[in-house]
């Protein structure tokens, strides 16, 4: 390993590796250096170009805290995140598709005690009355199936986005019912744009990119014996439906919002009027 | 973009960057869009792998600091560095061949009286007589080239590593004499290991990797019209020089370190006996 060469080094690195004694992780970082060592060459990458390279991982690294990972929106931006979801997950076709969890979700939320729960109060926004039911193979119910829904506000924030808050906003965990079916009462949410003060920021800046996320829901439906759903929906019409930034949105989770006129379903769930009615139906497979 | 699949996904990404108006960077956006997803597909990057894989990054951004930078180790223990650095500055052939600056270069420091400079003093270790030369083409010397050598003790530390240190040890810079030519007296520079302690490390135990670079001098030459040389010297007979985990080591920066029996020399430098003598000379190429 004294007389390495550039048509050399890459077998180097991967005899390295010999003696791992897991196979997998052998084969991905085998990979990973065949893949780094090819982009290198092809594009003949300068010693300049790497020590800023390495500078903008390192600042990266600086401007990641507890709520956001820089590298994570490198990964949705550079769509290896929506990569990973369409090929672990698929499109859409037998389960519902996977997307982005994004780094607004909270984990110790208590569970709500009806399937039907009010996110809406007197909060101003568009109202939406999201009608969901979740169902496992030839559409049977599955009752009991914990929903998480958070979504961001009529400023486009997340309630963790505003530490003066002291409960959670827009934001809740709810079990379904014996149907299967559950029903929030919320706002249609607002998109937002990356965070643009860090490395990928620049990225985005310097492409020329868009960096608008459309407006969706976030959720999260597990269920015991199912795989966990980890996806987003997207009201149609935003403008950014064929530009997200995250390159989340799939044609399978984006929803219409029509107009409810039923004066009826307004009086039973008290909802302000005009208001949307989002019919979804979240599909499950068995582990 | 809203009808993404696993076989559109890299080309949305692309044309994503049609409107980049560097058309340098573009080419290193999509060459790295191109490798990062073929790299996903290849191996059939799972979620949980994907997820293991943001939070190392994240913990490898924590524990980088001024003097670290765990990115640059990652770049050096896979050997993109040592391919960046054959591919702009050859084998040695022409010009010395590069190696790693590493993170203990110091770049204020003053420059020495005297193009003879005594590292040595009275501080433990194998005494190193280094009698360096500096030439530029059909080996004309290079006088008032300004050299920097920074190295280990003889407990394998960097004196920035030493914070109790208020001056520098075995670190110094001079300007080679009329004849392109200097002198340091010094000792053998030990070996270390790799930080452990960061995902690095974790990637390097889980492979049963070797964590230690053989001992070796840092050097960084400049002078005027020629481009900088910055690389390493390897004493023969380290027991890693087959297998530096930062692949820094060439054939043509391996130096014999012979012992000196010269009576004279040992006079006329006050060097104690035994000391090894290295001959070594740098070669730079114009700008």
């Amino acid at each position: 390993m004294r007389n390495l060469t550039q048509a050399n080094v890459t077998d180097a690195l991967i005899r390295s590796f010999d003696e791992t004694p897991d196979a997998r992780l052998k084969e991905i970082l085998c990979a990973a250096v065949r893949h780094i060592h090819e982009f290198a060459q092809e594009v003949h990458l300068t010693q300049e170009e790497w020590l800023y390279a390495m500078h903008a991982l390192l600042r990266a690294g600086k401007i990641s805290d507890e709520r956001r990972n820089e590298f994570i929106m490198f990964s949705d931006t550079l769509g290896l995140s929506a990569l990973v979801d369409l090929m672990n997950r698929g499109n859409g076709e037998r389960e519902t598709a996977a997307s982005q969890l994004g780094p607004f979700f909270v984990d110790n939320l208590p569970v709500a005690s009806s399937s039907t729960v009010d996110l809406l109060r007197n909060f101003p926004g568009e109202p939406v009355l999201f009608a969901g039911a979740v169902q496992g193979r030839d559409g049977a119910a599955i009752a009991g199936a914990q929903v998480d829904l958070w979504q961001t506000d009529n400023d486009g924030l997340y309630d963790v986005q505003r530490p003066e808050l002291e409960e959670s906003r827009f934001r809740c965990r709810l079990r379904t019912d014996a149907h299967g079916r559950f029903i929030v009462k919320t706002i249609k949410p607002l998109g937002y744009t990356a965070p643009m003060d860090g490395p990928g920021g620049e990225m985005l800046t310097a492409t020329h990119r868009n960096i608008w996320r459309p407006g969706h829901f976030h959720f999260m439906v597990q269920a015991a014996g199912f795989r966990t759903i980890v996806t987003e929906l997207f009201p149609e019409g935003d403008r950014h439906l064929d530009n997200d930034v995250a390159f989340g949105v799939r044609e399978s989770l984006v929803i219409d919002m029509p107009l409810c006129g039923s004066e009826e379903v307004a009086r039973q769930f008290e909802m302000p009027v005009p208001f949307t009615k989002v019919d979804y139906t979240f599909r499950m497979t068995e582990r």
